[in-house]
């Protein structure tokens, strides 16, 4: 398998969590978002994933896109450590955490509209990260009260081994960190993280420990 | 089962959309968006879906939030009339256009991050506008390619019946047409929505067939 990604990318940072967790190696192909215009818009990576973001998951003939259903697509094929709980209602609930991110989150801090907010709607920067923390600061709000109000949160988001959902929070929570969101208040999330960190697949999926990695240019 | 939903919600669409193929008789509670600072920011609400968004659905003692998530979770329970293919990969090319709009599309013109435009960062309107065309269209572009590059595109997003992606596409076409968006260059979408138009499922789904539509103000 391949996996095109970009050591920073949450999404795709997902689903390297969810590869290693499941113990199946993969070839990284690098796509920098930002170098020659990004070259996720290069017409090499458009003939692959149309939608010129990363993640791109390539296994055999099948070439996926979108880091959730790449990840669920793992857990069909490979069901060995499962990412999804058995039940369908413990399932629904995975997938709506996972999608509390997915959806309700990333979506408004990736670096697509971050760079539309300065260039097109030409807002300060100050109002750009104002905007960066104000959807993070009120997505794990509802995260961390999601996650209190029920008796199937464990260790891990869904009980005691890790699922697709903590794939998702452990990158958004990296993310957040960058643009100094104080994460102080979410205490369950931050249990939750830690349990997660201590798991060498967490560990070896951070963009410090990519190919691609490069350090962020002192200010 | 009781589905809590706005008329004009995109995400509480799909869900009614996938309701309605799989022939599922339920509740409409209704959550208004725009009365009371936003029915769904009530206590009562949050006590429901912790995220404060629309759709919720209850199936007894179940509660599912995330259209997604809810869609699924009745494709597990309720099997007849799938709205997700047979194998592992057709599922991931169905969910992986369904969060091309999901992820992709709906989350950067939904009516929260409008008025975060509008209020916060006190853009015109005329800018706010023009955020939710640009990433309407360089969206539906993405997907309108990512139909027309693979074989399994039919009568539908995937093959001759309707699955989640038709149910995630028809709702953010009414979406777009609000803000008066130029979809004619989307051929394969058009005919697409046409054939989802034609069935009851979809027809009866629509913002104006709900208990609780309004008619928009005249200007």
């Amino acid at each position: 398998m391949q996996l095109y990604s970009y050591f920073r990318s949450s999404a795709a940072y997902r689903v390297r969590i969810a590869l290693n967790l499941k113990g199946l190696s993969y070839e990284y192909m690098p796509v920098h978002l930002l170098k020659e215009g990004g070259q996720q818009r290069s017409a090499a990576y458009r003939a692959l994933n149309p939608t010129a973001l990363v993640p791109t998951l390539v296994d055999g003939d099948q070439v996926i896109g979108q880091s959730l259903a790449i990840i669920e697509y793992l857990d069909e094929t490979h069901p060995a450590v499962p990412l999804l709980p058995a039940t369908p209602a413990g399932r629904a609930r995975v997938r709506a955490l996972s999608l509390d991110i997915a959806c309700d989150i990333h979506p408004l801090n990736n670096l697509r509209v971050l760079k539309y907010l300065k260039h097109a709607v030409k807002v300060e920067d100050a109002v750009k990260d104002e905007w960066y923390r104000h959807w993070v600061m009120e997505g794990l709000t509802a995260f961390e009260a999601a996650l209190l109000a029920s008796p199937q949160t464990g260790r891990f988001c869904h009980g005691d081994a890790p699922t697709m959902a903590d794939a998702c929070l452990v990158p958004q929570l990296y993310n957040a960190r960058r643009l100094a969101c104080d994460l102080s208040a979410f205490e369950t999330i931050l249990r939750i993280e830690q349990a997660c960190e201590a798991l060498p697949a967490f560990q070896l999926a951070r963009p410090e420990n990519q190919p691609d990695f490069e350090a962020p240019a002192a200010k």
